[in-house]
């Protein structure tokens, strides 16, 4: 299958490489002007019952069916005239560039990564292949099989015998949640080292995008977290993932913390942030432990300049931190223990009162919504949020509360557990004045 | 409680600390001259049934038997002229040394590791601390609640009120294994990056043994894999853990691949091997995935020159790998898969017929003693194995088989799913001629 | 929401009440004549992914697109002419009639089922109700927030405050499944003691149905096994589900042993029929333990005389017994063990040769589309099936092979996994010639 | 190995055969008297890592150590003065009274439990065992390979050849936890239909032993709940476990409701003690849904007349129901529900102010104390009770507070989850005046 077939398929778009770099992200409801997604594929071919586990993903799904409503949710934005670019895509143009291939495969293709027998054969191999089959196995993964066993040595074909170990390169199914794996945070980006291993290849994957493709601005990239070329490179408890970062705006950035978001590396974030000036204060909400808030976007989310809409049970449950900027102190910043509720505070930094949308249904029917991102709507501009189709309830009364709720069939999109934020890398995102 | 006791408890053995650097591991049943163990302490205090899956222990365990447990089972080796050297010893008088303390804590006490805003205040207090004490903070962990809250900053009393997060270092029970996060093979050393994560802490530690401690050559170790001070610290998909090494001598060493070691990490470490020429042969035992075969030594370990034990179940699923130095080889090696059993492999490497004595009693009976790590046994010299007394159809074998088993109590320190080899990690056996 | 529109959306066929009373299921892949089926409804508007474990689904769903979905599949039956009974229009049927009404409620609402305080005031209101009110409560569950606390005594206040507890009567939402809590099997039936305890109470819905409703030969019921008059009630280790039960004819009954059915009740029903002339050989299909092998039918079913669709890697697997009546036996009876593969059994007892039609797709294809039931069809004619449509390898395989496949979509319907054969229950099915 | 031994070792106790009928448990603090438990045995030896968890029990044992521990336990009570009955020994005795056999295993080998196949020839070959023999099978479960394949019919032999399902009777490991199986309250017990279908094979034999061996007064035996004779046999969602049963006296019985234990069971056992004019007053403890509070027992038990012991953050949590006659209720009982705190209802239904000692260690280890049965004590007399040793810290508050605590080894005994409570039935025990 190519993943071509998205970008070309007659929108009125001027081509992601020619595009002007324009980036950064200003608030959360501001509208949004250019956006990266990536669309189901090979990846998610691969899912089955017994590895979709280990791949992260909750179930396997219908590729063909995913790819036609993934299309469509990028029609939709398109037609409200924000610019989309396609993971697949870019990283394709960019393994087109020989230095920014050698960049990326010197970085992939490690001993660490798939063995010291292999490194030779299979960087040769994939020296090979046309940008576009590279990219389709950078993001879908590389089995043994597919790779010749005359591509050289002997341990091509030893390893290969291994039944249970069919992956030389495992899939990377979760790239279809382009907001995790890298943030924009106002003019600069983190490049999030995320919590589980099998996720971490998809920063790469962003890096090398950000780093050569015309459409941004490489070498002026300002990267608050995350850089890929600094050592060292082993995080340790220090875990980021974008589904968990906000920045609201009026020198505010929000950002969840919990199983995925570590206050390492969220202190780290702050830090760098008031070094260079980019803002006065990080609102920390302390998520409590719960399978239903993995990331604060799938519990809270914006809609408007002060409608949110969240799921209360475990909103009202969130511990509040503020961590500002202090001079006087040796590490630059305190911290402050919130005894306000997490919504006044965020409503407090920007100067708005907020009004919370909830989750709508009865006791069994909010918790099915959450549970299908009812609060996990992306804001295209002020007051229009894309959501999916089966969240009637929460639809309606965000509908109600003057908001227009574009709709999109989460039938298989959703079954990997993420909703139309979750989907969206925003790329540049204008502010709420 | 104090973890000084076992080391000044009336042995008649010297200091650890006055001991020339002797090191290495030449076989894996010769005579057994030095060997670091790490008893229960303040980790295991910490255990609780709501966090001990995260700190990858089986169950609770009652602390000050373990410990008596674990005495005995050092004076038993003691008793046959074995040096044991203890971790925490070890570490309290390389703490001790201002610079091997500021070695140690610039890794440990980290942005990545602690939070940006617990770096300044939490390295302070810990350099205010006596040897003893940082070495069994090191180990037992650090809760929020130990450090004081003027010890300065915002940032202690504020993450302090996580209820669910109470560690600022988290408890490494496991090191009691000591087995797994380092391996002398032959001459020199394999520092390990472990599978889980929660592991991973272990090894910097007994680096800095290595590194500091008068009873290693330090400045002259031989490093095969896993050196700290060697970038980049973030190994991917190379994983290694002792309970898969086995340098069983002629040349070769023995490694199981599953779960825990990858072939990734073994081909690093074989290539590394034939470049010293530290060996000629690297046979790899491909586990199958099973619950019970966590490391290669869970199923297979040495008694005797020509004598092992061995759960059969398991063990004749191996798919045995054999790797060979190849000059012709652009990566210097090649690989080929063994037709012949994997007992009959090791058995041609080492120039002997392997006798296996297997797992004792019926089909429930072999088992549950392999689960009670029946199979990992620790040979002190050729014929003379510690097991645990609980086995008594395993040891009853290896009696009837001429080998002298040496029984230590179970009951708590095989709660942490370990037997007599993963609790050791010797510094210096002898060659089997 | 009403269960009644999907009756009555205007198909031509006569209303159940007054069809004859004709039963018997004399082959898999016979002309189907009658069936009975259950559309989602109440009992999976009460799933949430907190509950969803216990009440036995895999996730949950939108039901009303599940209800669309499961409208055009019981639409397509139709206009092959199928008659299509929909359990909850029999039910409501049934309890409009007070003799049936107080045999169904006397054995549902016991004191071993919502407590001795509750029985009162429940059946009360309950009898209150109307037939199709109580018929959506006794498939869709009762909340004890459903209950007026007015209506009666000081239990229903009391319990009422367990949060963690809401149902006073479970929901029942695998009803969905009819397939499985009841099988006809030749001219008479099994009422089957499910696996799972959380589904026993569906298999007392469908007696009650068999019992009173006009569409049935009540009185002349012949219930080979689980009749719910005859003591005892407790079926300890003998359970049943219609997914492994096949009447294939020439006197053949196939049944799959595992998880869900026990040889104990296998070898009950296998004596039963022999002792009624019902049959003269049981062929038992020993399923391997894999969790995509929770049926016999989740990877084998019948699509026409000579055809079967197989998923290979589990099939091959399976260890064949033949049951056949041995009067010299003083159990009636004796058992084989089969050598030959059991589809060659299966086909020998039908005296053709069958081809079977694996499923569709690469190594990750097949597994993925056998997860989405690609081989759980229902055949409604020799020749021709009902499949879902996301498995569209496996039907292009079956279509190559001259099977027409009717698709309906699977997106809501095949969440609680299962396909067409499962949420089928033929009442009605001609031989195979 | 003979389980005879445990009662002839010695003890000046007149045999449990000719003991005058007894019966009768009026409090938990009492004088105990007579008490039923049953030692580690043949059930034990069948333990795996791989069946474990279906046979309920939490880890293996060491089957001999946990033998002379459990040995250790019944000295300790015979030292005392009590009375210590060992169920496989009464079973013994009873099944060598013809009458009594037959209808034991009239009710145990059915075609439900067995299968048709196998009733015949299993009955048979077990009605030659000797009674130890049946005795020890019935406890300790019966293997396909243990019945010759000679001993009738085809089954046998056919299924045999399930490697997974080696047992023809299952294993009943749960027996060393007396307590659950069946009550005594006041002057009638109790018949447990226990949560979990592994283990209601439990009850059968104990009913046997009640009914018909000489220690018990068998046909004046008062059933309160649970007859084995009496239809329907089937419990639903009614289900009671002795954990949860606390006659405490003053004509109260106090019984947790949580996981094991049901309202369905409650409310039938207070209305048939109403009726019997047996109790005034049923306090029903509702337990929080938490691992650690599988039983009430397991967070509270009783030590004196007015010194309980708890684990305070699940009971504090306790939701306090109090159930009372009222025969002016058509159900002739009503439920209040309860302001004040558990311990103060329970306190003042007995006429005294409960004096709490709370499980010992800090926030780790009284987590760690309770998990290892630190609230499960037995009390002997009012003011001593038996406990693990392990639990040093709770026993030394409880010694604090003048409670004479006799210790045992829990290293064996207390890995299927289980303290002193559990591991004792008590048959007679005095009422506190």
């Amino acid at each position: 299958m190519s993943t071509a077939e998205v970008r070309t398929a007659g929108t009125p778009v001027a081509p992601a490489s020619t595009t002007a770099p324009r980036v950064g992200v200003w608030s959360e409801a501001g509208r949004l002007r250019r956006v990266l997604v990536c669309s189901p594929g090979l990846a998610h071919l691969r899912l089955t019952p017994d590895n979709c586990d280990d791949l992260l993903f909750d179930d396997v799904i219908w590729v063909s069916q995913a790819r036609r409503d993934h299309f469509d949710f990028v029609d939709k934005m398109r037609e409200r005239g924000v610019e989309v670019l396609e993971l697949s895509d870019l990283l394709t143009e960019v393994v087109a560039q020989p230095a920014a291939r050698a960049w990326l495969l010197d970085r992939r293709i490690t001993a660490h990564q798939v063995g010291a027998g292999l490194v030779e054969p299979v960087r040769h191999w994939l020296d090979d292949l046309t940008p576009a089959q590279l990219a389709e196995h950078l993001i879908g993964g590389l089995t043994f099989a597919e790779v010749p066993a005359e591509a050289g040595g002997t341990f091509l074909a030893a390893l290969r015998g291994q039944e249970e170990h069919p992956f030389l390169l495992a899939p990377l199914p979760n790239t279809q949640f382009t907001r995790d794996n890298s943030s924009w945070v106002f003019g600069g980006v983190t490049l999030n080292p995320m919590y589980w291993p099998a996720r971490r290849q998809e920063t790469l994957l962003t890096a090398a995008v950000y780093r050569f493709h015309p459409a941004f601005p490489h070498d002026d990239l300002e990267i608050w977290f995350g850089d890929p070329d600094q050592q060292p490179l082993d995080y340790g408890a220090a875990t980021l993932e974008g589904g968990d970062v906000m920045p609201v705006g009026h020198g505010t950035l929000v950002v969840g913390m919990g199983e995925r978001s570590s206050q390492q590396a969220i202190t780290q974030l702050a830090s760098r942030l008031f070094k260079a000036d980019a803002a006065e204060r990080v609102v920390v909400a302390g998520l409590p432990r719960a399978r239903s808030a993995m990331h604060l976007d799938t519990v809270f989310t914006f809609c408007d300049r002060d409608v949110v809409t969240a799921f209360t049970p475990v909103v009202d449950r969130i511990r509040t931190l503020t961590i500002r900027r202090d001079d006087a102190s040796p590490v630059g910043m305190n911290v402050t223990v919130e005894r306000r509720p997490f919504v006044d505070v965020v409503g407090d930094a920007l100067g708005v009162e907020l009004h919370v949308v909830p989750t709508g249904g009865d006791g069994f029917g909010a918790r099915r919504e959450q549970w299908d991102d009812g609060n996990n709507v992306v804001a295209l501009e002020p007051g229009v949020v894309i959501g999916y189709d089966r969240n009637t309830h929460t639809n309606t009364l965000l509908r109600k509360a003057g908001i227009e709720v574009i709709t999109i069939d989460a039938s298989e999109l959703g079954r990997g557990r993420g909703g139309g934020r979750c989907m969206t890398c925003p790329i540049l995102r204008d502010p709420l004045e």
